[in-house]
């Protein structure tokens, strides 16, 4: 078996019907497992009353900033569970980067998290940090807030990013997409039951189309530019594509990047998995041209 | 008014109902209006019996080539009114270009074309140059009888080019897709009936859904990595988006690039458009990038 299949086996081999409490440990033991390189700098900060820290190495610039939001549901996650993942992308951005611990449902259900997302980035601002000194980046329902997140700011009148970096992005939590049903067989992480378990704690009873949960029914004019990524085999697929439609009819400036036979947010198993390295390596020179897009040369 | 509007208010007042003859002299007369910079060489050749014309510049490496096939609907276009576009790729990419002139419709229909792109693939072949040094390219017809080859070369059991480069690709002849309905009013170039008089001189009583000739319909899997550009005003984005989706479920390698504001082909107009500049430039980096790849250094 080579490193691909072996990885998949193991995702599916995982328990299906586990707490939230469960979950969340699961996710924190990823930390253990996949601890960060020897020379990540780790500084935990208190941003804007959301709990946060800062990452750097020794290559990243002093001046621009990743704001990353983890993904697991709204429900899971945490700084140590991708501490591995958002180091990485600043190293290859040649970045720091800023994870934010969003308060996550059920407890604190929607749009808490979304609160906390704005309260960071505008912590950054106050730190001194230009907004176009700022790539927003995050993984599965954290790349839902991340979007959710430039629509909120461009309600709030705020100035967007640079851009926003999407890895395997939850835009849509009716769940109802054709991909879902496609590669049912093919998806070794996600299915529709999970999502819709996952959308009931975040929305309550509010409706699953609402925009700043499921940015993909938003009003996506005016946000900044978007990177996507995605695995072909995922069930999220259509949820890329969707968003990169809604934005690029939206007049957004879209990349969308699908890559063969990739699982969801296979740049997470980037210590164990060839092409997890290829996409942080990739991730984070989009990240810099983001950003170096908008300096003083242009 | 801005380069952008002026553009395309020229192109909305074009007259909308002329004779093959008269769209084929208006497209030649491209030719006259953007001619060649003055340091392209221009060598004509017969490429196993299609007329064919090599484009170098002085930075062309000798090693590598783009397989270039024009759009115009299958009906229209030249060599004559794409050199400009076709020479400025090569540039771009460091590399020879040899663009086909493929037989036309109606006079020449469905599967001349095609039988004309795998001639000039054979061609390359025969000249000693390998298939991981060829990048195919083209433009709205000429960008799906791209992939149409890409699936007939694999019917054929020849090996793939390193990589193809869509720009703004027509590949669904029954065009139904949405898009035409939502940018109706935003595209100055095309629209339902144009595109559906095109298929039908094209492809005869055949269906519109004929995979070689609409390929969002064809087995795409085992072609070569896709490079999809399209403007976000075109009645053809979900034209490109399709393309993206059956790609990326066939596990084909995408990307797939959405442009604001931009409109049907905009490279096209480098000599006059920024983003046509910035377009070819990128593009032709991406092509660069595709025979690279499979450099001796991977």
């Amino acid at each position: 078996m080579n490193e691909l299949d072996r990885l998949e086996a193991m995702l599916r081999e995982r328990p299906t019907f586990l707490s939230n409490a469960q979950r969340r440990a699961a996710y924190d033991a990823q930390g253990d497992r996949f601890a960060p390189a020897a020379d990540v700098l780790v500084e935990p900060v208190t941003a804007h009353g959301v709990p946060a820290e800062w990452t750097s190495t020794p290559v990243a610039s002093t001046s621009e900033v990743i704001l990353y939001l983890h993904g697991g549901g709204y429900a899971w996650g945490s700084l140590k569970s991708h501490r591995h993942l958002v180091s990485e992308l600043g190293r290859a951005a040649a970045m720091r980067t800023l994870a934010l611990e969003y308060r996550r449902a059920p407890e604190c259900p929607f749009p808490q998290a979304l609160e906390d997302a704005v309260s960071g980035y505008r912590f950054l601002l106050d730190s001194g940090v230009h907004p176009r000194q700022i790539a927003v980046a995050g993984d599965s329902a954290g790349a839902g807030l991340a979007v959710a997140l430039l629509v909120r700011l461009k309600e709030l009148g705020m100035q967007q990013p640079a851009g926003a970096l999407l890895l395997s992005p939850w835009v849509d939590m009716t769940a109802t997409a054709d991909s879902y049903r496609r590669n049912a067989q093919r998806d070794p992480v996600l299915n529709r039951e999970i999502m819709q378990f996952l959308a009931g704690q975040y929305l309550g009873e509010r409706p699953r189309e609402t925009p700043l949960a499921s940015p993909v029914f938003a009003d996506l004019s005016g946000i900044a530019p978007l990177t996507i990524f995605v695995g072909s085999t995922e069930a999220l697929l259509d949820d890329a594509i969707a968003l990169a439609r809604a934005a690029g009819l939206a007049d957004v400036s879209v990349r969308l990047e699908i890559w063969p036979k990739m699982f969801h947010i296979w740049p997470n198993y980037h210590p164990v998995l060839a092409q997890g390295r290829q996409g942080v390596t990739k991730a984070g020179r989009l990240l810099r041209d983001a950003v170096d897009h908008y300096g003083s040369g242009e």
